[in-house]
This record gives C-alpha cells, sequence and structure tokens, in this order.
C-alpha cells in the first residue's frame, strides 16, 4: 500500500480550477467532516463517483473557508488530476462507444462541471459553474489577492421578502446606516484584527480591510460589501455585529476602532448569524503573478496552510 | 345560535387593505383546505388568534388565488372588521394598562399587520407588509385592473444561483429569446384563452393580455413578464409553455396563435412547474374608480365568486 501511495503521488497532474456556488443553509459548512454534510465533504464525494475508476480520487483546496450557514456565489477551488483521470472524463470511455482520442484538456476539464453537476442534480444547493485548466502556478487559497462578501440585513424599515430569507437577517429593529457606514470607516485598512476574529492557534489576524461599507437596495435592505485580502475566522461577521451595534445605538461611532486598537475580544456586540452572509467573489492576479503571489502569500503568514483561515 | 349570526352579519364593519408576500413552496396554494397548509388557511388562522375575543374571525378575499408552489411578492386581500375587532387591535387593551382610546384607525391596521408578523414569526415564509384601511368601493378581487406575474427559466446558458432556486426553473436545454419573444407578441391582446387555460365549469376564458415578454437578466436568467386584466386558472404556465417549447425548437414561432385561434388545449406545450412563477404585482384605479370597477368586473364575467379564477 505504501509504494502504491508512493507511485500515485509521483504522478504528473494537471491543475483544475473549479467555480462553484451553494446555499449554505444544509451544509456544516466547507471543511469536510465525518459524518457531516459539507460543501467539500459533497463535493469531493461527487469527484470520488465520477473518478472511481481512475485511482486515488483528488482532494480540494478552497479559496475561502466557509462556515457553517454562509453561502457562496464565487466560491473558488483546485484540484490535481492525474493524466489518467483527465482521460476518464472523456465520455466517451463510458461506454457510448464514440471514442475521440483528441479531446482537448479544456473540453475535459468542462465535462468535469457537467457531470459533478449530474451526479448533484438539477435543483441542488451546489452547483459547478465551470471547471477549467489552472494556469501554471495557480493555488485556489495561495494565489488569491481578495476575497469579497456581503452581508444582507432587513430592518425594520426594511420590506422583508420571504423569497430572499434564507440569505437576509430579519433584524427588528431600525438600524442607522450613516452612522454604520462611519464606523465601518474607521476599521478599513491594514491592521491586527484580533478583537474581530476568533482565535485560532498560530493563525495572523493581520489583514487589510480594502473595503467595508454598508448600502441599501430598492427594497430598503442594507448590504454590507466587505473585501480584505484575507479574513480571520468569522472576522465579517464581527465587523458586521460591530455595525449594527452602531447602528441601533448601543455603541459610539468611534468605539468600533476604540475595539480594534484595544486587540481583545469583546462583548460591546455580537457576531451576526451566519444566513445572511455570501461569499461574493475571490481575486486572483494576472497568470503572470499567480505563482509569485502564493509564495508570498505563504511567505507573509509564515504558517503551514491548516493553521490559517481564510 | 342563528340569531347570533344574523347579529354578528348585521354589523358594520370597516375595510381593510392586506398586502403581503409569501414563498409558495411550501404552501398548498392559495385556497384553505382541510388539513393542508394553505396562505389562507395561514392568514386566517393567524387573524382567528389576533381576534380571538372580538367575535366571529373575519374571512379574506384575495386578488389572485394562486396554485401550490406559487410565490408572490405583491399579493392583496381585503377582510372587514367589526368596530370591537378594531378596537380589539390596540395593543393596550390586551393587558398593559395604558388605555389609549384615541389611536387612529390606521394606526390600528398597522397593528393588525404587526401582530400577524409577530405570529407567522421572523423567518416565515409569510410576511404581511401592511394592513391599511381600504378606501370606499375597495373589493381586493374585484377592483383590480390588472394583475403582474414574473417567471424565472435558468436555461442550460444561464449561470445556476442555488440561492435562486426556489423561485427558478433550472431548464436543461438552450432557449432560443428571440423566437419565444416572437410568439409571445403574437399572444397579446384581447382572446378567448380557452387553450391556455385549465378549465372551470362556468369561468370565462376571455381576458386581455396586455404584456407578455421575456427578457434576460444579468446572470442569463430568462424572465417572462406576464400582464393581463386578469388570469383563468395556470394561464401563465400555459403561456410560459409554449414559449419555451418554441424556444426549444419543438413548436413553430407561429404556431402558438393557431393553438390560441384553435380554442383548445394540446399536448404540443407543458404547463411549467409552479416553482418558476411569483405574483409580482396588482393594480387597482384610483380611489374614485374602485367601485365602478368592482361593478363592472362582475357584470363582465357575470359569475359568482366561487366559479371565476383570477
Amino acid at each position: 500500500m505504501e509504494l502504491q501511495r508512493l507511485v500515485e503521488t509521483a504522478k504528473p497532474r494537471t491543475r483544475l480550477r473549479l467555480d462553484f456556488s451553494y446555499d449554505g443553509a444544509d451544509f456544516q459548512g466547507w471543511a469536510k467532516q465525518p459524518g457531516l454534510r459539507t460543501v467539500q465533504g459533497e463535493l469531493e464525494k461527487a469527484l470520488a463517483t465520477v473518478l472511481q475508476r481512475y485511482g486515488t480520487p483528488p482532494t480540494l483546496t478552497v479559496a475561502g473557508r466557509t462556515d457553517a450557514g454562509v453561502h457562496a456565489l464565487g466560491q473558488v477551488a483546485h484540484l490535481d488530476l492525474t493524466d489518467e483521470q483527465l482521460v476518464g472524463l472523456d465520455d466517451s470511455h463510458r461506454g457510448k462507444g464514440k471514442h475521440k482520442p483528441d479531446v482537448s484538456l479544456e473540453a475535459r476539464a468542462a465535462r468535469l462541471a457537467r457531470r459533478l453537476n449530474g451526479i448533484a442534480g438539477l435543483s441542488s444547493d451546489l452547483y459547478v459553474k465551470s471547471a477549467t485548466i489552472a494556469p501554471p502556478g495557480f493555488d485556489a487559497r495561495f494565489s488569491a489577492t481578495w476575497r469579497r462578501y456581503e452581508y444582507r440585513i432587513s430592518d425594520r424599515e426594511a420590506e422583508r421578502n420571504p423569497l430572499l430569507r434564507h440569505q437576509t437577517l430579519w433584524y427588528p429593529k431600525s438600524l442607522d446606516l450613516d452612522a454604520m457606514n462611519a464606523a465601518a470607516a474607521t476599521l478599513t485598512g491594514l491592521h491586527d484584527f484580533a478583537a474581530y476574529c476568533r482565535p485560532r492557534e498560530g493563525a495572523t489576524t493581520i489583514r487589510t480591510l480594502e473595503d467595508f461599507s454598508w448600502t441599501v437596495d430598492a427594497s430598503g435592505v442594507k448590504v454590507a460589501r466587505v473585501k480584505a485580502d484575507a479574513f480571520c475566522h468569522s472576522m465579517v461577521r464581527a465587523l458586521v455585529g460591530a455595525s449594527v451595534a452602531v447602528g441601533e445605538g448601543n455603541l459610539p461611532v468611534g468605539r468600533a476602532a476604540e475595539i480594534l486598537d484595544g486587540g481583545r475580544r469583546t462583548n460591546e456586540f455580537k457576531v451576526m448569524p451566519a444566513k445572511g452572509l455570501t461569499l461574493i467573489e475571490v481575486g486572483y492576479p494576472d497568470d503572470a503573478g499567480l505563482a509569485e503571489r502564493a509564495e508570498l502569500t505563504r511567505q507573509r503568514r509564515g504558517l503551514t496552510p491548516r493553521q490559517d483561515a481564510d
């Protein structure tokens, strides 16, 4: 077995990029856990089914490891396939009798998306938008230069929409948008966000918050746009919690930055529920900068991959 | 008992207008049915709870009697309250000790909305947007001059959004928008829509289809806008079904109008599933025209209310 594993590991592989979206309500977050339905668990199970005749199934590395209940419209992951697995994606190998040996790599990758969606079913809460051959140096997690989330709150003034209730927090009080924006603006920039993170041993909490602002949509829903190079654990929901405390008048506008500077978690605001939170988009540099960015990220964080949140 | 009923019936009443929205997925349609969860059933049960100490609970008359699984963002109904019930809506009568006899009628109506939502709960699939005192002559059903629906289809080209999957049909083939619009345009105007209706005994099928057009939203979802003075049973879903048959090339563009002219239901297209359909808005004339419109509608249809669909 050990020898077989080594042989498997040594095989040349082609990296694929998966773009996908999910409704987080019925997932226990991204990371696979025994006995629980998670996004990684479902996707890797589907991959194992699609590639069952072609060696050890691949695992996924994701850009944003979302918590239980958090949604994603622009999630990104990568996986590495052996040549055998790539060829195995060709439908014609599944007994249809039409052998097409010249199918391009890109066409094979696209088939992976279709076959994963075929397993997930047409009405799924998980949808693979595309599977493509990744450019050289691409790492879904470490090449990423930014992540952007949205948090939706329907406060007392907003019109509640039952069709959007799974991705919108219904808040029973009125929230002052101007105060929320004033407080949010004091948190942007390069800071140690320890006061707004659930601690993880050995993980850095220094982040650049590139955008944190609130707008109101046509139906009165308040939407936070939150963008950073990366996020530590539960950071967006803590930032939103401070905004809500300011918006309902329970926290002075200036206090949000004081808490940041204090560097310690506080009970002056609540970490908001997962249901209002959606990962919207992950940004990557041009192809030429991918490998460099990945190396830089690894060095700056000075961490093994599993210790740090995204 | 009979005497009591007559006394109840003779009491002067004030008409209220309810504006509300719902996710149709977990409702067996609008109309109350024993043992089934329906929108009317849930709302009337909530009304009976709110008004339990104040005589016979009111019943609802709705603008658009939606089928099982159909959603609504702009549904309208009316109900009639006795003075006793109106006063009963005043919170101060419920033991808080602050008697406020001068509360306006409008304020009492607004309380009804809050109290109904309190019963439905903050994360409900049914939300009362407002309760207001109806203008004289208002009838939610017979005063309405038009109803507007939308039908959402994510075809093979569209990006599927798991967060909107409950209100969007995922269709596995490609649909030709131009062909769909060409066919739809031939159906607008005043016609007998018998070929596009599920028959109901004694109900007219003559309708004015004021708008039937398809657009594509930013994510590629094809959205039908369907507006008419009123709709007969399953009419929108039949119209959409003909569009889809045209869009995928199974029905010639000109055939949609030929079927209309034939006046008989056909198996050349399918009535589409309920999940993609949402009642968006109901239109009413200015206050001055309300009673006149209601009388006109009743005369034109020449029917008892229960025999006709909306």
